[in-house]
């Protein structure tokens, strides 16, 4: 099963794909979409909306899963990124891929098993569980790939708890 | 000059269409695009994202004029209402068109001259400004209309001041 994970962001939005068999998890590829300040918003959203579809088609993933944004300080900051969340939702359902969205004490959780845990713990964990030499960077990348991960967990949570039933 | 002015939401977002020809507004149409609460935001996203395309074709507005948010309430409204902005402005970079972005007292001082009108004065004036029979209904669509014409006054002191200079 292979996993899109996504940390939205206008200025940079980080990308990390996994290939989840039984139990063991493969990093496919990451990475992160970037455009400069001279870019308007609309035309920042259209780098994304293009990437990310680019991504869609290369990599076909079954799901994607998209970290939620949990916002109490910077309101103007959490309105853009929700309108890459937008876009980036757009891109899944146009692709006609289950969207499964994650809130940052959901992701930390289940990486580190700690929900409040900061982030060099879910970056060693995430670099733990995929294999990775080194913890990927920026950290934008380093969480679209714990939102993969995150991801990945919690569908095999519900397969068990199906089973259990 | 065809002015697509767009009231943002994701289950309801109104659009409205003008025509400005010198100091003469005209209605082309208005309507409102909705979905109901058994779509998932994902899906909400996608048929915002291919009515409004169909506007855009359809239409071929040389500017869209789309309401900036601001919000100090609901913070989780606010975050939906961005995600469904966020497309709405994807579609505008897709389309070439100029993205103009007004706020609520902004469009509401360009309507009626006053930035802290209420509703009803705001839409009084949008349908004297544009001669319609009735304001039209629900208020999404008359606020996509203030939009438009507030978009219509902008560029007007625009020229104006550049006229001037």
């Amino acid at each position: 099963m292979i996993i899109l994970g996504i940390d939205p962001g206008t200025a940079r939005c980080g990308f990390g794909i996994i290939d989840k068999r039984g139990n063991s998890l493969k990093t496919v590829t990451y990475g992160l979409i970037e455009s400069d300040r001279e870019y308007s918003q609309p035309e920042r959203l259209e780098i994304i909306y293009v990437e990310i579809n680019r991504l869609m088609k290369k990599y076909r993933p079954d799901i994607m899963a998209v970290e939620r944004l949990f916002f109490s300080r910077n309101v103007t900051t959490g309105m853009t990124v929700s309108e890459a969340r937008g876009v980036i939702l757009l891109c899944g359902a146009l692709a006609g891929v289950t969207v499964m969205e994650y809130l940052p004490a959901q992701v930390k959780s289940a990486v580190t098993g700690n929900g409040t845990a900061d982030k060099q713990q879910v970056q060693k964990m995430v670099k733990a569980l995929l294999n990775l030499k080194e913890i990927p960077k920026p950290d934008d990348v380093a969480d679209a790939l714990a939102v993969a991960v995150c991801c990945g967990a919690s569908i095999r949570m519900q397969q068990i708890k199906g089973q259990q039933s």
